[in-house]
């Protein structure tokens, strides 16, 4: 149920796309943008988010497959350059089972530090948006 | 240092890209091939390996992006299909402190049933190839 249900257009993301809710963003591109997550699990966790509308990757357009995944690339060298994180886990939920909590698609870049850095998600505090606005800075600055 | 170094063309993957090791395999396009993972943290558990060698994705082809996660969007429709799992995780691990075990680029597709059905991965038992190659038959089937 959970993969193959309907959009709903009033999903945070959309919001976010909309410019009806704040998100501290490293960079716009035609076909997706580029965030720092609210409630981060690591320092630097960020997110891509393709801007056509679809509930997961099951219905995600074939064409925006590069596109964001070149996005999702070049946002992990430039986290990689900004905070030296030790490792970078990239991960996609599709459906609630498998930890999908936003019903629009997106993709989590989450640097590690160490073994023992992750906060479980959703379940951490909300981050300063002055302390996110920095660190989007910092991973813009080190785009290519 | 894990996320930087050399890359050693004596991993599995590259013995599987060379055919010296044995794989339940799904397709093979011209930059990727898809393969069951044959210590599956679920029933399904593929991966999709692009054939270039690359460390992990900061050192991976631009080009390869579309080509690997266009395969990675197909694969796991065809789990949908085939399977009908509740829940689908992509996943990508850079660095042993993120998770990767062998270094040469691969990403995860883990089909979940419910909540508590994860075996932690690579200290699961290794499936039967058997069934491995049946699994890989049927997604093969549901391929678009």
């Amino acid at each position: 149920m959970s993969l193959h249900g309907s959009y709903d257009s009033e999903n945070v993301f959309a919001q976010i796309l909309r410019g009806e809710m704040p998100a501290a963003q490293i960079i716009e591109e035609d076909h997706a943008i580029a965030i720092m997550d609210a409630f981060p699990q690591t320092r630097g966790h960020c997110l891509v988010i393709p801007k056509a509308e679809s509930r997961n990757l099951l219905g995600a357009s074939p064409k925006d497959m590069g596109r964001i995944f070149g996005l999702v690339q070049r946002v992990t060298q430039a986290v990689d350059k900004a905070l030296s994180p030790s490792g970078i886990i990239i991960s996609q939920f599709n459906g609630a089972p498998a930890g999908q909590t936003v019903f629009h698609t997106h993709v989590h870049i989450i640097p590690r530090y160490d073994m023992s850095d992750m906060a479980e998600h959703a379940q951490g505090r909300q981050a300063d948006m002055n302390e996110l606005e920095a660190l989007a800075g910092q991973i813009r600055a080190a785009l290519d």
